[in-house]
């Protein structure tokens, strides 16, 4: 069965517009900042899509953008001015950023409860010391785990991960460890026959590969659910880590992409502003 | 085989020696300073040991005691002192601190290079984006690691953790997922059907439960590497987590408790001291 994750995003931003609504009655409207410092195609695509989204949500959405001769301390500058910026009330990087900026430096410099990914130290270490409650989660992990959390509980679940990345892997390892799951990591350098069984022994498999064709249909089973962070862009197609449509026909529980974790994950970064403007 | 990590201690130490020498030639008294607002016995006898250990290594130890009615601000204090003493190269807290202190908000307020016990946030989000070389790691799993590390390759191992606590397992799995391993979690919500299988299909285990007992022997095969990070006391003998002794016969390489990875922890502590003065 493929998992009907625009009805699950649909749900998610319902939720959103509501909380918006109710926080412009308190007199607040909610800004999402975003840092654009890249060329990147895809960053400057998905930032169109997170300013419609705004709209769409009644959320007020301002994009920053810095040229490929700007300083590090040019963009560390802008980041302190809108922490402490009141009406700003969430800061995105679009990643990833010019080579020549450092990235790290860039998301701790983000205030914990304005940092709306989640990537920075503060709030990465809250999920390492099992404090997510009051802290900000990566969305992509926390619409995999929202996806996931409808279909099943995951408390004494057997997990695979597929990928260790900063941004889906590794989070979504420490949210998994902090739901009682018991996890197994896979990666680029794990034998593909140890991979193979570890997707064998799982209930649940989760992918945030990014590179398709990688990973085999014939290695899942009936019953299994999957969901799939991974993107890539083939022949101009995107496609996920896993094939949905095989994998629905051995009666596996899957999403697909797109409109799949990536619809859900869009929904999250408005829910993430709104736990903020909470958390402030 | 029961592994000797009282030779691996020793080396260790060693090189500690070689390096405090060194230091001291260039002028520099290595210095580590705890903080102990605890009563609890086995925390005091723990710093009495690293104050022993320090005068055999050459390096300077101060502990900072705190009553019962110290208030969270009177120890942050403290810290913020020794943040600004050059002289004090390392700070470590005895844990757990009182009841009514958070720790958290202690380890978090330690400056990252001074933070021998590698627990505060900007150390442990170290781990978690693979910047280990700048950072100070947690002794215990760099200890484990050590001990590890001296038998066998890591990077393609299937290994098994059993915990998931804050100072052993959680920062232990970032650490072997930076080393290319491929990590199953374990925990106390585990079936125990799960962790035998995952036992089992492990080339190495590394126990952190702190609970004699609960792992059973005949889970292990000959062959494996078996790193027991707990410690327990019962009827005043200490305990692992595992029977090392049975595990031997089996015809694993297991660590022994005591004398085991507890001494090559000991170890480390200086080690990560060593490595703040540099960092510094």
């Amino acid at each position: 069965m493929i998992i009907d994750c625009l009805a699950l995003a649909k749900e998610l931003n319902a939720f959103n517009v509501r909380a918006v609504k109710e926080l412009k009655q308190r007199g607040i409207a909610p800004k999402l900042c975003e840092i654009l410092a890249t060329s990147d195609a895809g960053v400057l695509s998905y930032a169109e899509t997170k300013k419609r989204q705004a709209a769409e949500l009644g959320v007020l959405y301002e994009s920053f953008i810095f040229d490929y001769d700007a300083s590090l301390d040019t963009v560390l500058e802008k980041i302190r001015q809108l922490n402490q910026d009141k009406s700003a009330h969430g800061i995105v990087i679009g990643l990833p950023v010019f080579a020549h900026l450092d990235s790290d430096i860039l998301l701790n410099e983000i205030a914990q409860y304005k940092d709306i990914d989640g990537l920075g130290s503060k709030n990465t270490s809250a999920l390492f010391t099992n404090q997510e409650q009051s802290a900000i989660a990566p969305a992509t992990p926390a619409a995999a785990l929202y996806i996931l959390e409808s279909l099943s509980a995951v408390s004494g679940k057997k997990v695979c991960i597929l990928g260790r990345g900063r941004t889906v892997g590794r989070p979504l390892l420490e949210m998994l460890i902090n739901r009682n799951a018991t996890v197994t990591v896979c990666h680029s350098k794990t034998a593909v026959i140890d991979i193979e069984m570890a997707i064998a022994q799982s209930d649940i498999v989760m992918t945030a590969i990014g590179i398709a064709g990688t990973v085999k249909s014939e290695w899942f089973k009936a019953g299994q659910i999957v969901i799939d962070c991974g993107i890539s862009f083939i022949n101009g197609k995107t496609s996920g880590d896993v094939n949905s449509a095989e994998l629905s026909d051995l009666g596996a529980f899957v999403t697909p992409v797109p409109k799949g974790a990536g619809a859900v994950t869009n929904a999250m970064i408005f829910a993430n502003l709104i736990k903020a403007v909470d958390l402030q």
